[in-house]
């Protein structure tokens, strides 16, 4: 809110909240800030105040002042600061609603530009209000914290032999063998054969996609991805110099025809796959798409990354691919920070055999070890059974969530594009997200619009929503106060 | 020892401790085993039991034949079997003895290799025996033990809030705003203007630099590295497809004429460089070369990752590039694991303000986060003064295991290739230390050879001795006993 002030003038408070959010990436480079006329309106300030608002952000040298077209955001963290505009302009626009094998195959030769989706991951951090965030991608805290038996795992390993072990050496470069015995029992009993030699101990999930993209690809080979999919994994392979090419993904797994046409003319040295409750749809494979998958597979010779992130919420007769294809050409990828300790950072990957040392070394050249200490603490959790109860418990929690957001999302004239399942939504709201993403966070509400789950960014209508933080009517009050605004 | 057994054959025995070797690299790929004649000379077996150990590894896959010249190890863990053992024999030779002008710009020209430096991680972790190891790149653990204020720290940490914030929630992107704060003040003390706003925690220093090899390249862009130097630094720049320029590093800091000259020809973007007790050298760079290399940074634009790892253990007033250019172009790198809990793998980085944006995504695009609990509680031992007490005691105790490691050292007829300093002595052995490696490792002693501080692999007399670990004089009685017996 902007409020009349002896100290600061509106049109510094404005200049400011502008300010944040191009910092915080919330508005993205290239992004344009609205009219001079749209924002009076909407802050209900004079056009005069947002033409000093905005004189101060182009002196600040935040935005770009295109003649007759507006103000758009700088990119502030590229060498070349005009470039991404220009980029993201002639990136050939892909529809997620009407999907064609030919867009997509387009969409595929040209999206070799760089892409801003750390976006997502700085709105991770980004709290503009106690209140709980809809477009965050954790579950409440709340919840977490019901995770009691915590500090007790970590008091007893700092009173062990164990602070020692994870301590005062390097400890093991495939990480802690406790844990990894452990882990190799919880894959077997998801029906993947995973030998306790297989696994390594990552940075949380995260780093075990980003060891692998490392391990098995070289800049410029081309990687399959599901779009809309986590544009995070989008970003990081853009970033390695990795060929992008989406493949799109419907509700029994991607779609098989583009992904056959986009190895016969790209020949895709990996596929990154969220099987089970894909993010941020809620689909989960099924058995024959899974086969279809991996006859590509071995037919175009390339790998699987089958990153399981949400695999703890979901049913223990899940399709996996790794499961499927006994870790040959799949490589397991899965962590704890969705329903434990995210801070602890512990995720791990499960690899075929005689890939195990590449991955390794790619480990030890990035991070050397991880730390013992939280795997140990972990490993303990896992053995006493206390990870599975409270995995228990936050599934039946989030399935009480999921009813009452369902519900309200509904009466809030929103459409569900995907059947709802899991952690998140994927909702119609049939108005600009992208826009309204803006004004939501007036409000002091962060919401994640459609555009940030594609490989290039343009306004859509689709939004996803966490469905452990939108299960209070609040939220979806504003969001039907600022849509009638609009 | 080979031993006979009605168990193992002798043969037997002999494979498999080939084998080991090769699976933790202290064989690496393309090595040349020894002649039938010579393995069974120095093993005390028949030629016979020899060869039927050779064929066991060949028949395993490990090594590969080659007629009339002998047994190669092959190369594991790449998709191209022979391709390294071709690569490294087409690479320029350059002797780190005699380096000219021209010939350290040819090396420059030919480190686009595949470089296998991994042996030297790999060997970090690899203990052959209960003995102290010369070739270790870590201080004796009983001395890292005496830390006693870690187990408090911990527990102290897990029983706060601290606990609750260093698990429930990501943390912060930059790090604990704690742990950064105290370490701005480090650097303050260390003439190094760094506010806590440009400090970014990672996951040791290993990360760090990774991050900024990352955040700044792009694979093919030309970097300067020294040599010798740290060759898990040149690995890591090889696989994310960097083109490795060494220059070589004298007593006052790199060779400057090569350097200009580098800068010249191949419009470097980066320099790596370990500016104080240099690894392997010990050496520390001079005032007037640090003014001179900040000057070559300006005129050919490029910036610089300062590895201060080893300065926790240094003089407070040597020149560090950071402090003379006040972090405009360089970036500072330093952590903990030399001196305190190596797997809490804590390290960070200090930035020029305009690259943190683009450092920070890197970090977040490759782990997220990194562990606040860890980060807490070495907050707390820094602001408490137990690290600096605890660092003086290591710098009097390694002091005096260094003049005692010198003192044995030329006993054994070495003499000292740099000034002794720091952590690590340059010793010229006047033998192929490749070779008498693996000697050592039958009696149990993993050394460090000279050829594993070069980008290019070949024998040299050098050798890297840690002073921590050979300050006793059993290592250097087996020493000159394989030397003499060679």
């Amino acid at each position: 809110m902007l409020t009349r002030s002896p100290d600061r003038t509106l049109a510094d408070q404005l200049a400011e909240r502008f300010a944040e959010r191009i910092h915080a990436r919330l508005l993205p480079a290239g992004a344009r800030l609205p009219s001079v006329r749209e924002c009076a309106r909407q802050q209900g300030v004079s056009a005069h105040t947002v033409v000093t608002a905005y004189d101060k952000l182009l002196a600040q040298g935040l935005v770009l002042a295109q003649p007759q077209r507006g103000f758009y955001v700088r990119d502030l963290g590229q060498k070349t600061p005009s470039s991404l505009a220009g980029q993201a302009l002639t990136a050939i626009k892909n529809d997620a609603a009407g999907n064609t094998l030919q867009s997509a195959v387009q969409a595929g030769r040209a999206c070799g530009s760089r892409i801003n989706a750390t976006a997502l991951i700085r709105g991770m951090f980004h709290h503009p209000s106690a209140r709980p965030q809809p477009g965050a991608g954790v579950l409440p805290l709340a919840w977490l914290q019901e995770a009691r038996f915590l500090p007790a795992a970590v008091r007893k390993v700092a009173a062990s032999d164990a602070l020692q072990e994870g301590s005062f050496s390097y400890g093991e470069p495939m990480g802690d063998a406790g844990l990894r015995q452990v882990l190799a029992q919880r894959l077997g009993d998801l029906q993947i054969p995973a030998a306790a030699e297989q696994i390594i101990t990552t940075l949380g999930a995260t780093q075990a996609l980003d060891i692998i993209s490392r391990a098995l690809l070289r800049a410029g080979d081309p990687v399959l991805v599901e779009e809309p999919g986590w544009s995070v994994e989008f970003a990081r392979l853009d970033a390695l110099g990795m060929r992008v090419l989406p493949v799109p993904r419907g509700p029994d797994g991607p779609d098989l025809a583009v992904m056959a046409r986009l190895c016969e003319l790209h020949a895709p040295k990996l596929f990154v796959s969220v099987s089970v409750l894909h993010n941020p749809t809620g689909h989960s494979l099924s058995p024959a798409s899974a086969h279809r998958i991996l006859q590509l597979a071995q037919q175009h010779d390339f790998y699987i990354a089958e990153d399981d992130t949400y695999g703890h919420i979901a049913p223990a007769h899940a399709t996996r691919l790794a499961a499927l294809d006994g870790l040959q050409r799949t490589l397991y990828v899965s962590g704890f920070a969705k329903i434990l300790a995210p801070n602890w950072r512990i995720g791990y990957l499960a690899a075929p055999a005689h890939l195990v040392e590449r991955l390794l070394d790619t480990k030890l050249l990035s991070t050397l070890t991880t730390p013992a200490l939280l795997e140990k603490a972990l490993a303990l959790c896992i053995a006493q059974g206390q990870l599975r109860r409270h995995g228990e418990r936050i599934r039946q929690q989030l399935a009480q969530a999921r009813a009452r957001s369902v519900q309200l999302a509904l009466e809030a004239g929103c459409r569900f594009a995907a059947e709802p399942a899991g952690m998140f939504g994927w909702v119609d709201t049939g108005v600009d997200t992208d826009a309204l993403a803006q004004r939501m966070l007036d409000e002091g509400y962060l919401i994640a619009p459609g555009s940030l789950f594609h490989a290039t960014r343009e306004p859509r209508t689709l939004m996803r929503i966490n469905f452990g933080t939108t299960q209070e009517p609040g939220f979806w009050h504003t969001w039907k106060k600022m849509v009638k605004n609009g």
